[in-house]
């Protein structure tokens, strides 16, 4: 049975949260210093687990096994949401690092865990491009037309800048991974409130993204009278507050949605706002509560524009598409929590997106949750306990075990 | 009479409307190049008027006349909003130019009207700066203290690039005129639907703004379920429509409400945002309405913050000072109007706010309004009717001939 050494496993995350620290958090944005400082950290760890180490050229590293028998592949990302948590990320990164550490060197065990970290999973500058192009999905003119959402760089400049310019990427190659195995936190409070600890994934969430556009009139914010306005953000405002109150009716047990963000034009004190815009996003599992939802949005819009005052534009802009995990892995991750969790998980959906879906579209591939503490996600105080981290240490290294063992 | 020269009139202001043209109106930022040129064309043209020409140490223009007898000052601002009209300013500055020319050199006036472009009506530094300083209210620490709200520079930094820094202030002497009158387009629809041609201002509105601030929780978009969130825009979208539905049982017949600018924190698609910020404003001349409405604002936040999801802090960041315009004015206007525009004009408040609300302080102040096509404002399309206008600059004339007379 793998002996996991769940001090390793703190010291290593404390490592890496002290590269880039923001308060109690990160921040690392994809290429950004501490980014880069945090994959040669992985680079230079691999060799302790036996694995050779390559950084290819979109910011993937993978570890290879020079082991005969089944590899199995396992690994998260490093870089983070700007100003965020310690955790998002690097914990799958150190349990696949800890799970190769302890499971490569054993002359028992036929086979061996490899470890990726791949790059930019938080979207800095595009959607899962480092798993994207490992797997296959990502072509020469997509990192051309990519850039980094906040600054505007491109990524080729970044590239150029990071020194991985000319560097070839990695592809996977097929049939060498019996499967893929990642964990993380939560990032909600399923676990901490049932007092579990560990969330065997089931399914990962599609992400469906609308811009919603509302257009009025601009206009005098003193001398147009209440009456002949035509206010693009009160019409917006509405809109928000209709969704709340028409979704629950449609909408499937475990569906989330989201006004993310919002910009009056042109957002001036004294002016009424001609135009307005919200960027809405819907999360479920099953593409047809989806369907349901976006007849009712655009039936939605079309009741406001009826009216008169304001014309409502809504868009997709992005498309999701949910991914089924491995019953054998999620079989595998059970069988590890009943024996080093004390039984103490559930199966549960993802609603957050992760790089196991785009692996899940070239091999088999699960998920495992630890609880985050207050389900807090995406800001500097995320945390999970200790206790919590080494127990889903101890859980993702057997799992690994077992799936290399079947 | 007056001989007022209509195509001269519209000849100047088509002029003016040359100098830092956008589309079909202008884009005059203060102390942007196109207006720094508007300044100068001014002064160039105020000699003609028998006016000594002066800009100053803020970029007030001011011409005098050495004439004996009472003195009218007359003016509106040459400097526009972003992308905005061509007629906001420029029109009001070119009527009481005509005027002058007109009465200043008729020996049978006893008297004179002398010109001001004021600058910085539109707030691009700060809250009307320039006929602020000319009454006296402007200190030296202000000016140290004002940069420009689209660019940050400093308000010193433009006055030492635009060749003004080191000029003294001219400050009213006073005594020295009778009374002080402003034309400007209505900005409203008042005189366009009800066919008429001049608005005889009564008073000008006050302006209250409020700064509504919600803080609930940040969390991931995907793993937060609905009933847990704490969504500050959520609870920012509600208060908005709540406004809307609780404001007419207590306002006045003209108070007016716009919720200009909105913010979201972090403002990203897949972030329930933990903060959300609105740019809120009431206008009315009645501070007794404001009273009311701002208790209403105030009973709204405790009861949001009551039911314990997010929390609502108001801030009121601008109070409002309503002026009246006087009575000699508005008579003399009013008989102007019959005179020139047939009857047709209103007595009516300003919704917006204007240089004469500050002259009102030191001096007797009146407005006069001409049609907006559409009521359109502060846009580029913004417009008036060639005949509307030159009926404009008669009644305007006529108004400061009767005024220097009795």
């Amino acid at each position: 049975m793998p002996d996991v050494d769940g001090a390793r496993v703190l010291a290593d995350l404390h490592a890496l949260r002290g590269i880039g620290a923001y308060k109690t958090g990160v921040h690392k944005p994809t290429f950004s210093e501490p980014h880069m400082r945090s994959l040669e950290w992985l680079a230079d760890k691999l060799p302790e687990a036996g694995l050779a180490a390559t950084i290819d050229g979109i910011g993937n590293v993978l570890g290879t096994s020079p082991k005969s028998g089944p590899k199995l592949l396992a690994g998260s990302h490093l870089e983070s949401q700007n100003f965020a948590g310690w955790l998002d990320g690097p914990l799958g990164v150190v349990y696949a690092l800890e799970a190769a550490r302890v499971i490569n060197p054993d002359p028992t065990v036929n086979g061996a865990v490899e470890v990726a970290a791949w790059c930019d999973e938080e979207g800095h500058f595009g959607s899962f491009l480092g798993s994207g192009s490992y797997v296959g999905g990502v072509t020469e003119a997509d990192i051309d037309a990519a850039s980094d959402r906040s600054s505007g760089r491109s990524m080729r400049d970044a590239l150029r800048d990071v020194g991985l310019a000319g560097r070839p990427r990695v592809n996977a190659e097929r049939g060498r991974h019996i499967g893929y195995l990642e964990a993380h936190i939560e990032q909600g409070e399923t676990l901490e409130s049932g007092g579990l600890a560990i969330g065997v994934v089931t399914s990962i969430v599609g992400i469906w993204q609308y811009r919603i556009s509302f257009s009025g009139e601009q206009n005098h914010a003193g001398t147009t009278r209440m009456g002949v306005r035509k206010d693009a953000g009160l019409a917006l405002a509405r809109f928000c507050v209709a969704i709340d109150g028409r979704f629950p009716a449609l909408c499937g047990p475990r569906t989330v949605w989201t006004t993310g963000g919002i910009t009056l034009d042109p957002g001036a004190p004294s002016i009424i706002p001609g135009g307005a815009e919200m960027l809405f996003q819907i999360r479920d599992d099953d593409p047809a509560i989806i369907d349901r939802l976006e007849d009712l949005l655009r039936t939605m819009a079309t009741e406001v524009t009826a009216q008169g005052r304001c014309s409502v534009k809504l868009e997709r802009i992005r498309t999701g598409v949910p991914a089924t995990m491995d019953g054998a892995i999620q079989y595998a991750v059970e069988g590890a929590s009943l024996a080093f969790a004390g039984g103490k998980f559930v199966r549960m959906p993802s609603g957050a997106g992760h790089d196991a879906q785009v692996l899940a579209t070239i091999m088999p591939a699960g998920m495992l949750f630890v609880p985050s503490i207050g389900g807090i996600s995406h800001h500097w105080t995320e945390n999970t306990a200790d206790a919590d981290i080494i127990t889903g240490a101890q859980v993702f290294a057997e799992a690994c075990r077992r799936l290399l063992a079947r």
